[in-house]
């Protein structure tokens, strides 16, 4: 198909996928004349993942870069497709990492005593620990153990979405379920917690101040 | 205290500090001399709220205002002032919402279908009806039933989040666990999925790809 075809089957405009292929995001199309070329099913797919990972994700080009370069890694297991792409998805630290050493520290052997096998340098263990110190600073006075409840959510629904890509056969369709999943299932849940917030507190809390008070 | 003492308090350096006093985040301090003004505990609490909102939900300086408008409306219930902190803490849609009526009507339902009591201009019904949306233009042929899995774990996360701020007698601190609560406990919750994937992924996805496939 040509690039205006593309643009149709993708949604992305022909000005963004001129620069994602000046940026080698997307390969190049087959060239079938000295100012055209054809662009096939592979593009449509490529660019729909790269609309999730900027529109929804809200990864910049370098860590766009960075999550399609595991993901074209032939030798990569999905293991570390995964990895690569937490890497990526890392939000900016609200603390400095030498502020973090102690409560670091706190979090990591809470997450041992879990029995989670995990690498040393995780980088979600730093959002961890930089969550609980951020509490503490508001006045929270709480060790790991307040994420306990969030721990054994985050558990079960792991388990099931690695089991769901653990049976997809064909490796480009379970690294796309993967990335995918990792982001819009996120969007899901944040969107669910909002929800089931209004409506549990529709009924504990819906009541205005008491003017006596 | 000076706004030294307010800056080494709060974490904030003193520019950011004279910002929000010029925005009006931040209520004045009481004038001592002609250029010199005193601040109190109450101040430092308002710039580490500001501080989360800013830092950690990534809110621009007219989302904090609608979120500390809401908090200072004393005729507004806490079920008032989450739904503004949630109004605020809204993302960028990824789709128009004229493309999301069909599949607003299918989550809608959905929704409905789970008992819970919700307002029919909810944001996160966009989200969740744009995430479904995202989900089938990628190719996942699936109705809503496929985030049931999240709501149940949404639903158990935010009755006892509800149920704990509902115990707080003192209504400012309530305020604060909630609207803080949202934003912090969101990313543990992030961070405790993407440790969980990493733990699941290990055993089930670290194999490479067979190189005779």
């Amino acid at each position: 198909m040509r690039i205006s075809e593309l643009s149709r089957a993708s949604g992305v405009p022909i000005p963004t996928i001129k620069f994602y292929l000046r940026e080698r995001l997307l390969p190049p199309g087959e060239r079938t004349a000295a100012n055209q070329a054809s662009y096939d099913a592979g593009h449509v797919r490529r660019l729909e993942l790269i609309r999730v990972l900027v529109e929804v994700g809200g990864l910049g080009i370098g860590a766009v870069r960075g999550v399609l370069d595991a993901i074209g890694r032939s030798d990569a297991s999905l293991h570390e497709v995964l990895a690569e792409a937490h890497r990526a998805l890392r939000r900016a630290d609200l603390s400095a990492p030498e502020t973090l050493t102690a409560t670091r520290a706190e979090t990591d052997a809470w997450l041992e005593g879990r029995g989670w096998t995990l690498d040393p340098a995780s980088p979600p263990r730093d959002e961890l620990a930089a969550t609980l110190l951020a509490l503490r600073q508001l006045g929270w006075e709480t060790g790991p153990e307040i994420f306990e409840r969030y721990a054994d959510a985050a558990d079960a629904l792991a388990s099931a979405e690695v089991d769901h890509v653990a049976g997809i056969a064909d490796r480009e369709a379970a690294v796309r379920a993967m990335v995918i999943g990792t982001i819009l299932f996120e969007r899901a849940l944040l969107a669910l917690r909002r929800l089931a917030h209004e409506h549990h507190s529709r009924t504990s809390l819906n009541e205005a101040p008491d003017p006596s008070g």
